[in-house]
Formats: C-alpha cells, structure tokens, sequence
C-alpha cells in the first residue's frame, strides 16, 4: 500500500463544518455551544446520529465522551484514536475543536467508503468539555479517561447559575457513579492524533501549511478572590474605603507587567475572568474574583513568574488591608509529543509535497493528557490572522484540506508503523 | 395642640422592622430584595395589607409607587406626604428604605388610634426601585411622579437575563403605558419629609441622635465600555494583546487616585460594577464594561474630577490603543433641603430634648427629586459602624424612637405651619 494513497473528500467535509456551524450559533455571529449546554447537547446528538450512520460501533462512556471505534484486522490491538472536541467557549468560533472531530470524520468516511482494513482498530474521540466552562474543569474528558480527573473532583460541582455538574454529565450521557470507569489503559490506546487550529499567526506568517506539534505548554490556573468591605459607594470617604476592586486592579496590572518585562517572550499571563460582588454602581465592592493563568515551556518559567507576581501581591494587600484566597485550579505541566507522531506526521507531508513546521503548542489541548498513556500527537492548520476563541476563527479550506489529508495518511502510516515496531 | 404630644408605640415599629425583614432574607444574613423580585413583590404585599387593615386609601400608580390616603379637615389641600422605599442593593440590609417606609406606617397608626384630625391629608408613599437596580434606573418612582422619568426612558429596557422592565412594572402593579400620569402637580404636595439611615458615621463620631439634612450630594454615573480584542490566552503574545481587563483596571486606579488627591474630603469616586466579556480563563477579555460614579456637594466638583479622570483615560487609550464607549446614566445636580423642614425639624428635636446636627447627605435619596417640586426634607437615624448597604447594616431601636417621635411631631408641626404661612 502506499502511504500517500488515499485522499479526504473537501466538499463533504467544508459541508460537515458547515453543518455543525450552525449549533449555538448567537447573532454576533460567534457560537455559543459551551459544554453541557442545550446546542452543545444538539450538536452531540448530530455528530453521534452521523456516525451511527455509518455503521461504527458509537459508544458514549462515563465521561459524556463520545467513541465511534472502527474493527482492523486485529481487535486485540490497541487502537488508533484520533479526534478532538466540540464544545466551544462563550462567542467562539467554528474551527477550534470542531475541525479536529470532522476530519477525523472524514477520516473514517474515506476508510469505509474505500473499504479499508487498517491492521489496529481506529477510534474516533470527541472529548467533553476540553475549553474552560462554567464548572472550571477544562479538558474534562481526557482528564477522565487518563485517570486525571477523579469522582471526587466531580461531585459537588455547582456553576454560578446553580447548574449542577454531575447532573448536567448524566443529561450529555454520562455516569457520574461510575466515573472513574472511563478510564482507558494504556494497552488500549497505541497512539493518539489530533489536528487543531494554531490560535497563533506561526504558520501563516512563514506561508506553511501543516504545524507538527513538537510539545505543550504548561498551564497553571488559580482563583483569587480579594475580600475588601462593602459599603455605601457615597458616604464613605476615599481613605476609609477596604475595595477589593481597586486592589484587583493592581493584581491584575502586576501579572500585565511581570510577563511583559520576562525574558522569555512565550511565558504570557491572563486574567480573563473576573467577578464583582455585590456588583452595584453605589457599592464599595465587598468581593472579587478572578481567575489568574500563566503559561510556560517550563514549569520553572511558570514558577517564577508567579512568585514575582505574589511579591507584588503581597505588597498591595498590606497597602490596601485586604484579604486574600487563592486556591490552584490546575497546574498542568508542559508535555512533549511522541517522536514516532512527529516523524511520521513530517514524512507523509513530505510525500504529500507540501511544507512543514516544527513547534510548539501555547494553548492546551486533549492531547497533553493523551501524552500520558500513549504517543501522543497533533497536526496544526494555520489561523488566519492569528484569532480564535472568538467568531472571527478563521481557516482556508486549502489548507484544511493538505492537513487533513497528511492527517488521514498518517493514521494509515503510524497503523503500519506501529506493526513493524512491535513485531 | 401641643406640638410635641404624641408618641410611636416602639414595640410595634420594632414588630414591623423584624417582620418586613423577613422578605428576601438569603444565608448571609441580608436581603436580596432588589426592586421587583419576587421577594420584594411579596413586601409590596405585605405593606399594602397593612396599610388597607388601616382604613386608609390605598392605591398603587402608573410607577407601581405605593399610597396610602388619610383625609385631613379639608381636602383640597396639599397634602403632606412622607415615607421612603423598600426595595434593597442585592445582599441589602434591612434599615436602608424600609426604615422610613415603617416609621412614616407607625405614623399613620398614631394618628389613627389618637383620632388625630390634621388640617392637610396625610400620604404615606413607598417609592419603586430607589436602588439602582438590574434595569439602570435608581430613584424610579420619585423621578417618575416628579416628572423626571419619562415614558420612552422605560420603554426597551431590559436586564442582563432578558427581563424586560415594561413587564416588570405591571406585574408590580404599574402601567407602562399611562406611565406619565404618575405624575404629580407641586400643588397636589405640600411637603415631603422621610427618615432614613445615615449611612455613615457623622453622628455616631458625635453621638447625636438626629441629623437634619441640608442638602443631598449630586451624583453623576456614567456606563464606560472599554473596546479590546478578545484572542487566545496562551498563544498571543503580551505585546500582541489588546486586553480590556488591564485597559480597565488602570481606569480603575486612575479615578481612584484623582478622588483621593481632589482637595475636598467629600468628594468620592466609586467603580461598584463591572463585567467581563467573554469571561473566560483562557481569553484574552474583548469587552469589560463599568459603572463609573462621582459624587459631591457642587457640580463644578463633580464635573473637575470628571474631567481630571478623562485626562488619564485619553492617556490609557492611546497607549493601549483600545476603544471606548460611554453613556451618561444619571446626572443629578446636588439638592437643598426645604429651609422650612429644616427649622420645623430642628424645633421639634429640641423641644423633645434631643440634640440634632445639620448635616449634608452623601448618598442620594428620593427626596432629591421631591425637592423639585415640594417642600422637601430628610431626617437621619445614626448607623452604628457608618454600614449600610450590606447586612452589617444597623441601628439601633432607642435611636429610632427618638427619630420616629421627632419625624411625628414634625409632620403635625408642618401641618400647622403651612396653614398659618398660606393664611
């Protein structure tokens, strides 16, 4: 067989983006399909439907994941899974996460329809939840999957309208009880593949196609709450005053300045979710929340661009006379990519006649979780202008398609490979 | 007649703090009775039952403001009107509005149980959503009977959760489309007066029981949008970024800074509301929009701070290049109280044996607006620890007594007073 044989159908796939496109879609023209909502549930039921169509056998398992596992010619194998997710944040786009699912859609599309029997069993995955939502657990389901989110990290979860998570996970068809039993082994899975969109302007600044992923960074996550006084925002005096707004402000333009002045250009920190209570015009704010990110290639990076920031914090709470609470989120280390993924991936590219880049991944994906049972691997597409999580997401189905086929041809190459190492 | 006579029966008043207390009761020990919730449409309830057991005219106007009608010797006069509202901020206390609302009813239940004939119908008024409030519009009943609230300032608005205010209302017992018949002629009121909490510490610094008001601070609140770029938390860059959070959170400081080095101690600058768009861990904020408040005794004051915080806010702009949107909410010029209530209160005070301190107020009031057509005045109840707007918010019961029995003595002061003065 050769490698480079078999080629994606860009029309039905540009329709399947399409398709899914219109599930959360708001009238600013972004998608609203955060995970466990009515059109993330809509957009499930689509997806699981396309694939029951076509005959795999569709699975959902305790962690609302969706399966769709095509037999090889061994079913003893560990399988070949590839996919991504197709949850997306508040006002996002159509291409982050969705893409991944819908070519490897395609992928299974293009194996059926040309009949092929791949040695190891192919696997699609849609993951739950892979993008920061309202119960604050990102990358939920290749965190449950891989051991790393636990029954008890799930229980008692409460979003801030009051939306209960396990049972938000049982609608989506899920298992709360039985979480922990979506834990797939190691001798399952033979290698994991996913593409994605870049989120960066990497590729298309040097006009190349195909992203190899060489690793991902590390994120570290924390809520901070600043507890101030509430009080009348009229008669109480400038210097009477415990705001936990004003003394947010600072902690916020500390994280701007200690990343803006690092050496190194690729540690960056956000604060892109904050909380005012009472959160009234004539109110001294009591409390404020917010979520503080850093990410880094290293977690010493991530380490010392927090400890300056808690320098900065310590001196404005004992300025202000505030409290604090700070409790970790997460703090996930930056995980490489399987040598045998990024080989592969660059050889069948360069079969394929196109160009490839080597680097690294800022934003977290599935696949870093992934990384810890099996080789795990991603392909980028470029990102026009560089945007995502927003509705202006943008990819070109030219380049759509060169990735998805590198994607499709890898699969079959890493099938064989795999037979070849192992025998 | 002797002027200071009668008294308030202060169990009974201390019966009816308790109980209206009771609406909108939440596990921290506050009210969330925020204008036209269900909690404070269950006080409106309560109140007009009570005021109906009393034999009193009872009707609810086009602004679903709450009165309550006793008849005087001749009923073309003016009447004198008094009272204050019940509706809360969100996590309120249970003295801010209620507290005047419960005086002005005890009132009534003297005069009635005395078979008190005054020369002016009596009226006691409940004010509609004096907080601000999720629909933007504090002080509604009181500007809305004094002509300052129009029909097409009602019209489309709508909360953050989709509620429209129109519905609201009628189901509050007002009429959105007769709404300007609310209004009443400066010949219908002769004076009105209401009791309400200090909210700061003026008087429990002196330990003096009563505070009569001169005037009612101005308040200026505008709404501020500052325009950023939302984009992927991880891969954009820390120059790349045009994050409305850090744009915000100078903006912040800055007003912060300039009221706190403005010259007059009275003049305060407050950002009590703020919310993040998308708000999500992992993007970079796009929109942050805030609810700018200046407050002080002159509009030259107001409008120096204003334009001192523009300076720096033109700087932030360029800088960051991000754009700005702002709409003046609320521009109410600083009001003097009636120097007629003033003097009647002050003779009251003392003829009881109290002392009373002239005194300006901070927060606004509805009798801000009542002043533009009547006779207006206000009389202040300590607050122990200057709290209020929060469940800390207190006073205590012998304090009250003193106030309500002054407040008493002073609407039947008033009542002889008009009539010699117009005779």
């Amino acid at each position: 067989m050769n490698l480079t044989n078999y080629r994606i159908n860009t029309e039905r796939l540009h329709k399947t983006i399409k398709e899914l496109a219109t599930f959360g879609k708001n009238e600013k023209g972004g998608l609203d399909r955060t995970t466990f909502t009515k059109a993330e549930l809509a957009a499930r039921e689509w997806l699981k439907e396309s694939l029951i169509n076509m005959n795999l056998q569709v699975k959902v398992d305790e962690a609302a994941n969706i399966w769709a596992r095509r037999e090889g010619k061994a079913s003893q194998l560990p399988a070949i899974t590839f996919g991504s997710h197709i949850d997306t944040v508040p006002n996002g786009g159509q291409y982050d996460g969705a893409l991944g699912v819908l070519i490897a859609l395609e992928v299974m599309k293009v194996l059926e329809e040309n009949k092929i029997t791949t040695y190891h069993p192919f696997e699609l995955v849609s993951f739950s939840a892979e993008e920061p939502n309202p119960f604050g657990l990102s990358t939920f389901g290749s965190r449950a999957i891989t051991g790393r989110l636990k029954k008890k990290d799930i229980e008692q979860v409460i979003d801030s309208n009051g939306n209960v998570l396990t049972e938000a996970l049982t609608r989506a068809g899920g298992d709360p009880d039985a979480f922990e039993s979506a834990v797939r082994s190691p001798n399952e899975i033979g290698a994991y593949l996913e593409v994605h969109i870049e989120q960066g302007k990497r590729l298309l600044n040097k006009h190349i196609p195909v992203g190899v992923v060489t690793a991902i960074t590390g994120i570290y996550r924390e809520e901070v709450t600043v507890l101030g006084e509430a009080n009348h925002a009229g008669t109480t005096l400038m210097e009477d005053r415990k705001d936990s707004l004003t003394a947010a402000s600072e902690m916020v333009l500390a994280l701007e300045r200690v990343c803006s002045r690092y050496p190194e250009n690729e540690v960056v920190g956000t604060i892109g979710k904050m909380n005012v209570s009472p959160n009234s015009a004539n109110i001294i704010p009591a409390e404020v929340s917010f979520t503080l990110e850093i990410r880094g290639k290293t977690k010493e990076e991530i380490k010392e661009v927090l400890s300056l920031w808690e320098d900065e914090v310590n001196e404005i709470q004992l300025k202000r006379k505030i409290g604090l609470q700070r409790s970790v989120l997460l703090d996930q280390a930056p995980a490489p990519m399987s040598q045998l993924l990024i080989e592969q991936t660059e050889k069948v590219t360069k079969e394929l006649g196109y160009e490839s880049l080597l680097l690294g991944s800022m934003a977290g994906h599935d696949a870093t979780h992934m990384a810890s049972i099996t080789n795990s691997g991603m392909i980028f597409v470029p990102s026009v202008d560089g945007k995502s999580h927003c509705p202006e997401e943008f990819s070109t189905i030219e380049d759509i398609e060169k990735v998805a086929n590198v994607f499709l041809n890898t699969l079959l190459a890493i099938d064989q490979k795999l037979i070849t190492e192992n025998s």
